[in-house]
């Protein structure tokens, strides 16, 4: 059975198009962007998301900065700083400016253009072999545990953590999911239940404080979270959070399996203690859409992302198969095959 | 130094008034009860809440009920099931229907008035004991996380969780605050950073999944909550989400204290798996102070409170002191010397 996944982007008639996701669930509107601020906007904004996503859209960012090569080059610091944590989006910017180094100089454009969509490919592609690979590990019938949204929405298609909820329902077996909602920008409640219920896949919202309840009650048989960003060690940086349920899944030994491309490991960051961890504002916690829940001036701490010790990580579930155990070593050979 | 500190409730006039704590922090407004289903709906809606709390209310309740000894019998089990967790409210209930037996049948209320005002004064001198005793606990300085309100709001005043930290800091000890905001009804964020504020003790606030990150990064020295019901064995239920701070704190070497009066202690419940938890509706998830953010027709999960087995619990504080370890006979012991 094939399920109907939506897709987060589309490059038509010379814009980068995007569902607008800080409107989702309830309104689904698409932006049509045609100038690289549009979209650097766009990704700061969290309007589209996801370290894939951003890495697809940081490419159409390059390709609408054309101009000349000159102008695409100028661009490239700004569109790569849009967010600091994911690696994919610098690794995008990279590669358009390698396609610039062999691109006609005064008019780039068709190259960036053609060099995006294989990255946009690339990604689909990558996310269904990850599912394929990760669908494995899931037995039949699984309730397996999210966070944030590492889905269809967060890359080209498909997803990383939901393509292989996907892939295994794609295959038979029988999933059903719990979704953390991801405080304070709720990613779980709006997206993740969003995208798997249009898919037709069974899924309940918890509160992110309900997880450790689910383990101890031995309702969840594995855990699957995208990355934002890998060190070679094995340490994940992804959504606040992650590193909780890591925790409490090894204490209550249930597996917990980390799915992305490999463009999503970085191999010149040795650990997680190396990698930005960017810091949002305070009013994504104290006034959460619209509502002012906490006095005014509270001080908050509002990190993005944490980072969870490759001694948490079950298995990284890569487009090129399992990485399992986890370890420089085991990252390395995965690399070296491909 | 002593802190303005604030009570939610009172008792003037023949009335029973309170905070309505589902306005803060922006909004304080005192309703005033006359009839116990008034107090009913006001437990059950949360405007008062916190365990000896809602035990000072439904002494009050059981006042408003007289008319007759019959009258009261009658509304006392309506009372008692207000809300299903927390043991205090069937305590203060049972503790009128003792009354009723010595007063005079026809015209018992001014007999049920001097009962609610003793154990408003019991609480109010219970936490301060509880304080005194768990303000030995903390170094100077201190960074203490604490979940959900465990405050002079959920207390006759003062407060449990909350009152350990006034203590220290009346002591002279420096001591700044992580408040969870505690999802999904955010009573971190709208009542303990309100009421810590209006206090002058220094807090920042955290979404519930930021904790896991400060233990990481050794920027927590104790956690201190309060409890709902306590197990004679020392289990612990809490507001949802209080288990996982303690799994956190264990893994990370940091002492997880729970601040409670006897009274919260059920002598008649074994263990934590004995303890009733309370679902909460969807809605409080879903759609949280009036913004829709997650899709209509979701389903959720919302359990109210989580159980804390005490083998995660450092010690249980209470007004006749520390009990330490915690263990079923240490339990007994307490309740022995009293």
């Amino acid at each position: 059975m094939n399920l109907e996944i939506v897709r987060p982007c589309r490059y038509r008639d010379g814009a980068f198009e995007l569902l607008d996701q800080t409107l989702l669930p309830h309104e689904e509107k698409w932006l049509r962007l045609t100038h690289p601020d549009e979209v650097i906007e766009a990704i700061s904004m969290l309007r589209i998301r996801g370290a894939p996503a951003i890495g697809v859209a940081g490419a159409y960012a390059m390709v609408l900065a054309a101009g000349d090569a000159e102008a695409v080059r100028a661009a490239a610091p700004r569109i790569a700083a849009a967010r600091p944590t994911a690696v994919n989006l610098e690794w995008a910017v990279n590669r358009q400016l390698r396609v610039l180094e062999n691109a006609p100089p005064d008019t780039p454009r068709a190259a960036l253009e053609a060099e995006a969509a294989r990255i946009r490919d690339e990604d689909e592609a990558s996310c269904r072999a990850i599912g394929r690979h990760g669908a494995t590990l899931l037995t039949s019938p699984a309730r397996v545990l999210t966070h944030c949204n590492a889905g269809s929405l967060a890359t080209a298609g498909y997803g990383t953590a939901l393509g292989v909820i996907y892939a295994a329902v794609e295959d038979g077996k029988q999933v059903s999911v719990w979704a953390d909602e991801t405080r304070p920008l709720l990613q779980g409640a709006r997206l993740t239940v969003w995208e798997l219920r249009r898919a037709g896949v069974d899924v309940t919202l918890v509160a992110d404080s309900v997880a450790a309840t689910l383990f101890a009650a031995g309702r969840v048989d594995a855990v699957v979270v995208g990355a934002d960003r890998i060190a070679r060690n094995g340490d994940v940086a992804n959504k606040i959070g992650t590193y909780a349920v890591a925790v409490l899944a090894q204490v209550h030994g249930v597996p917990f399996y980390v799915a992305a491309p490999l463009s999503t490991i970085d191999l010149d960051c040795p650990a997680g203690s190396d990698i930005p961890i960017e810091e949002r504002g305070a009013h994504e916690v104290t006034d959460g859409f619209g509502v002012s829940t906490a006095p005014t001036g509270t001080s908050v701490y509002a990190p993005a992302f944490d980072v969870t010790p490759a001694a948490y990580v079950d298995a990284i579930i890569t487009e090129v198969g399992v990485i399992r155990p986890v370890s420089t070593e085991a990252i390395a050979a995965a690399f070296a095959a491909t």
